[in-house]
């Protein structure tokens, strides 16, 4: 039997009708509204009945941007739709009729990763999604990672650098400060601010100006050989790697996967990731080494991996 | 039935006759060989021979510092004892005609905490070690996080520090080498060092010479109330909460245990370790915050583990 | 007698009629023509002809945004104007048949502060001009220096940061990269960026766009008392203070003056400089402190100064 | 004539009789009193009578361990002396009947490498003296600079890292904690205590303890070649050169002078920090480059420089 799988984020909810083999049968998107829980609530009732009808649907799941309760029922905060304590999955099980899961929006598309993508077979994985910033999800021993309180896989957060770059956590020096779309460009505009020569391709792509230069101007002037982009990317690259090898330490899992906005940039971005991982992972030649690759979904990880949550729920 | 816990370290084999309680029945103790893994072996054997005398024991628990395969059979590497691929579960099994479990030593004692100490009924904790350096276990969802290929828990080789000093493992920058005792050593005799006047309590008690400053030493003039030595604490502890912190944005415990050699100094290191951990978490005010307090089992914990895991072999 | 000073920047020449004590009689100011030195010679000549009309000039100084050889003849290098190598006194002098003396146009600017301006008195001082970088000229002992090559006091290129913001000249770190204009901006743009509710003022007064963050705003969010401003100006000062500490340990001037356009925000920026500048000198209590204060010229300082260099030849 | 130079430390006054071309005519050397100023006297008078047995003498220089007024008559501040205010010059000249010029050590070491050592020619000079820690004294444009105070040149306390290593003088990160002695010592205990196998011959040199090694085995290690001692080299070189780089970008000397105990390693320390300065420098291309070189004069250089400074008082 099919499931559903609602991935809710800022702007949009996105939802996919799903089977057993993790494949999208019909999709539908809507953009979130910007008000009450209630109005979101209703819009992902409407997907859900959208995608249902002719069907037998068994279940939903849902990926939401925040942190969830361990039962899977509250979102406990989440930051971009401003929702405190918000029972989402009664609400929405009370609009539709159906068993609900909610879970982790990076969580369930790690989840998907592992159950149908670049991760199947690998019963330890972390996803790393650079995007503006940077998610996880991480999957130990065939289950997926959620902690104490549910708010495990906070990736993004480790300290980089002490009293480093700002973020919008409170903190300073994290590490999707360094390693994420915006560290792309952080790194890109400061090198055509101030090494006019050396940074013209960036300048030029951006037409000119600073604010201009964007991800997809860098990964273009990368892909035609100019070095200032290149470094853009080994720089990126060094920290993500870094990161890694941080959580390789602590966890030790089979294989990273890099997903999310910034990895379309493909061997730009993983082939100086690989390389600092592998540098800075402790334990020299004694120890054995995760392999570091491409996720595969793209943004339907969410979609598939909540759906399949609501399967095994 | 009883178990015995065997705890191997680099210079002592310190093993106990457990019953189901975690309660240590009998001690043994013997020096660590320094030659052949086949001698300490031999030791490991006599150990159990001596503590099973006239009761019936079901099986042994061997917690080893080194890197222990996922099957729990194999020591991949362990530095301290110069050992590579060492079939240790089978090599004491055959000596000693009992099922043996091999596992981490620093695993075995976060299990004994888990299930006899300061941990018992938190499902998801994480020992932290500090003693010349940092070892730590991870207990999820009421199960020892081993990773894929049971090199997990090494949170000592978290990076603090880009190009920071350097560490046992070949890298720079290792939590261990600015939270353990020898960091707090490196805080002191820096500061008794430089700083004549303000260092002179440490320089006193280590009897004129930097080199004469020990951990002891440290901690009694923090006793004594000396600003430099409540310094050196502060800063380790500073350390201590940061990788707390990190640890925890990552997995989401519910209690840190704080133990180890350095951990007898109780709130001179507790107190700033916790202070820190909290005002460097991720998530500001929306996030559940774990819990930080002192191991109790001491150095029993590794034994006791051990013991407990042979049970639940 | 009077003598004309002229200030040659990257976008205009500014120069003025001067008298013994400094007061600038007449002025005149041209873009800077931004071809060949030839063009900028002439429009110099063409303003020394319209300052000297009617009046008898002894001789012009000028000051030019580069390197200038110690025997104050030669352009070694100027940036700005793509200049190399340039015979700018001889270039000058011949067309407008008087003597001609060359300054670096940030030491025309401490000498016209120590002659006429806030530095009046002081035989050892150090003008820190603070625009989107950091110039500086230091006068010791009653004279400029200048150095062995003439190209002494770059003062903004002190690193403060290992590997740190990249900088114009090449390199990494640069103290200008901390303290100026741009560092400003940084600060301002990356609490706006990436703390939504901390920079929201900053954000407001940008018009909505971190772009439209410039440093007029961030001075008047200051002047309103928000935070996020307030910081910014704190973390620029500390890093001047920090600089200005550096340089004393050299140099031990009698006082430092604080020019350039961000030293118009006046205590908001003069208060934290120095707060940190005492705080961070080296010494302790047994050392003269340096005075910190705001220069008085503005930007008639260079042409002051240029003038009276030309009389003093 | 013939000038008397004393060079007074804090554990000997070594003084010489000097003729005009800086050649040290006689010797003597006695400890210093680690009592009252009084006592010090005392014995720089003796030194002085001992040494104008049968000759006349002009006058006498002495270069003192501390900070000294601009008018070359009292010590400020002489940490190692513990001595505040004194009035040295005359305190001495009372009891010598002749005229004293008092100075600072490293100035007066700089003197006399300007005079007759490494320095002559060269009127643009810093002497970088690099023993358990940095001093240095700087000539410009022939001319000793003193400063505001007479308390400048004090160049080891360059802050190279925030918030680094502890000094002596109160502040963090200052060049001397990086850049000498100490710092060599610093790196090599660091190795031979965490990365045994790399650092086994450092370890070896020193009788297998940490606080064995001193500077003298790490020089001797390096002259086998060995790369951990070599590192130490490179590290304390690295460093050096990059404090050399910031005093070229303010002060543009035309040679850097290197001179200390640690120097005694020559190219050892002298390849590295010629490269690292070289690398370091700001300007690029576009600027001339000091010339860093060995210092000749070695201990002598104070009581020579000391007694021609006496001369031209």
């Amino acid at each position: 039997m099919h499931t559903i799988g609602v991935d809710v984020g800022g702007t949009k909810v996105a939802a996919g009708l799903v089977d057993e083999a993790g494949t999208i049968l019909r999709r539908t998107r809507r953009p979130t509204p910007s008000a009450s829980p209630d109005d979101v609530e209703d819009v992902i009732a409407a997907c859900v009945q959208e995608l249902s009808d002719g069907v037998e649907v068994e279940a939903v799941g849902i990926g939401a941007a925040g942190f969830v309760t361990a039962d899977r029922a509250t979102v406990l905060l989440a930051p971009n739709l401003s929702w405190r304590d918000e029972p989402l999955r009664d609400a929405v099980a009370e609009r539709v009729g159906l068993p609900v899961v909610v879970e982790n929006d990076a969580n369930a598309a790690a989840w998907g990763e592992y159950r149908f993508g670049a991760g199947r077979g690998e019963r330890h994985l972390v996803l790393v999604t650079v995007g503006t910033g940077i998610g996880g999800g991480i999957v130990l021993d065939g289950q997926l990672h959620r902690g104490r309180h549910g708010v495990g896989g906070e990736i993004g957060h480790l300290q980089m650098v002490r009293d480093g770059r700002r973020c919008g956590c409170g903190l300073r020096g994290c590490w999707e400060q360094y390693s994420s779309g915006r560290a792309l460009l952080h790194e890109a505009r400061e090198i055509a601010g101030v090494r006019r020569e050396y940074g013209r391709r960036l300048l030029e792509l951006g037409g000119g100006s600073l604010d201009g230069i964007e991800s997809v101007e860098v990964t273009q002037a990368a892909r035609e050989g100019d070095a200032a982009a290149l470094e853009c990317f080994s720089v990126v690259g060094g920290w993500l790697g870094q990161g890694m090898a941080d959580l390789a330490a602590v966890l030790d899992p089979g294989v990273f996967l890099l997903g999310g906005g910034v990895s379309d940039a493909g061997d730009l971005l993983l082939v100086p990731t690989r390389e600092a991982f592998r540098a800075r992972l402790t334990g020299g030649g004694g120890r054995p080494v995760a392999d570091v690759r491409l996720a595969e979904l793209g943004n339907d990880a969410g979609i598939v991996g909540a759906a399949d949550l609501a399967r095994s729920r």
